[in-house]
């Protein structure tokens, strides 16, 4: 089972921040399996039900490809069906939201926490309750941010529209005293930059991605599954799977991982 | 046959404007069975197999009601499923690009038309086809323009966003010489005052619903399947039917429609 591969499912390509830093973190022998839905992407607008069948589907497909663990390497999913895949699905499931909330709170000092995300994952409250269960006492402050995926997929990350679509979220998320602001979303961090200006140098920002990447590694420590040998980055036996068409998702997605995208595979995970 | 209901099938929310400009021009008697696949919304950036896989899959459960006719109310689909569509189905299938094109050609004067829609619609080159037929020795500049679509699904069609945006992607558009702008895509219509603002009072934008309601009223009464009496706007008896949970459409369809959405019931397509 040691051999076995690690999934990591996501709606599409903002997953693959996690997937970067899981490589970052995990031993060079480790060999990750990544699943993009990307026919049915974007899921941060859609309904708790139809976000939960997805994600069984797609957990299911990764499970019959003999997978030791599973990250689920998407806010949305992990906000309203992490607790589904569990009790689904006989291996290790980890999302990115507990690990995130907890990095927030080892961040706050002030105890008031800022999270953005997709419109499904801030009505969902799941960071809130995750952030509770470390610090009962901290105020969390959400905020839906619908266009900050589409302008990470269109590369307009630094420019006008990105500010001014910033300003307007966020602008007042300051007022409200917030000293650590959780980008709930894995495609946020590509925003950084801009989302960073404009809540100013006061405010420190919170990428589940490492947080989740570190969790995951003691979770297979923990079980006598992790390979042994250094971290590193070499990704040469990694398996990356789409529901659309490979191209788009290949030239997106090297912009992602600043690198090419080998053994990139179209399937289907319906029925 | 005549008493059949007439399909409208959309990805999910834009192909409002389309049912709109149908109960304005259809006589009051005709029903309307509206379908928009809102589980797997948007298509506009997915890969023609992939919508042509989905647009089969809708059309199919419209046919199975017994629907007299299909409009495919969605630039995307009718760039690259429409042939498809008309031969799998035994009925009229009428798309918007068709109509869109014609009505352009008869507004250009200087035979320079732009189009804007979606990355799938313009990399299909499916408007300057259709346009050629009409019109062979006219020029047509296309520029898909995906965050127009968040954007209006958002409701910011009138702030600095939705003008930085439209400044971004069609900023020298008028230095191309057009004189006719098409709105290729459903959602474009809510961002028209912002599109014209940027493209300035020369060039006339033309909006593919009112159009393709015409096509489809002629095609009916062609074939003897126009119901008589006058046009008009009562709904009562046309249904709604959504992928995804009915919720967000009823609220978003609200706004397209200026009133509110009866009759809605969430089905399941794929099979």
């Amino acid at each position: 089972m040691r051999d076995a591969g690690i999934g990591v499912f996501d709606s599409g390509i903002g997953g693959l921040t996690v997937y970067k830093a899981l490589r970052e973190t995990l031993p060079v022998g480790e060999r990750l399996l990544y699943l993009g839905d990307t026919a049915r992407v974007p899921y941060g607008a859609k309904s708790d039900e139809t976000v939960a069948r997805y994600a069984l589907e797609g957990a299911r497909f990764l499970e019959r490809r003999g997978i030791k663990a599973l990250v689920i390497a998407c806010n949305t999913m992990s906000a309203v069906a992490l607790p589904e895949l569990q009790r689904a699905l006989k291996l290790p499931v980890v999302g990115v939201i507990g690990p995130g909330a907890e990095a927030a709170c080892r961040t706050t000092k002030r105890r008031v926490i800022g999270v953005v995300g997709t419109a499904t994952t801030i009505k969902s409250g799941a960071y809130a309750r995750a952030i509770a269960t470390h610090l009962p006492d901290a105020r969390v402050v959400g905020r839906a941010c619908p266009l900050f995926v589409p302008l990470a997929e269109e590369g307009w990350v630094d420019n006008e529209v990105a500010r001014a679509t910033a300003a307007l979220y966020l602008g007042d998320l300051t007022a409200e005293g917030i000293d650590t602001l959780v980008l709930g979303c894995t495609h946020y961090p590509l925003l950084a930059g801009v989302i960073g200006e404009t809540v100013g140098p006061d405010v420190r920002l919170v990428d589940s991605a490492r947080a989740t990447a570190a969790v995951v590694k003691a979770r297979l420590a923990e079980r006598a599954l992790l390979d042994d040998g250094a971290p590193g980055t070499v990704a040469g036996s990694d398996q990356f799977f789409v529901t659309d068409s490979a191209e788009r998702f290949r030239a997106v997605g090297s912009r992602f991982l600043d690198g090419p995208i080998d053994r990139l595979e179209q399937i289907d995970i319906q029925g």
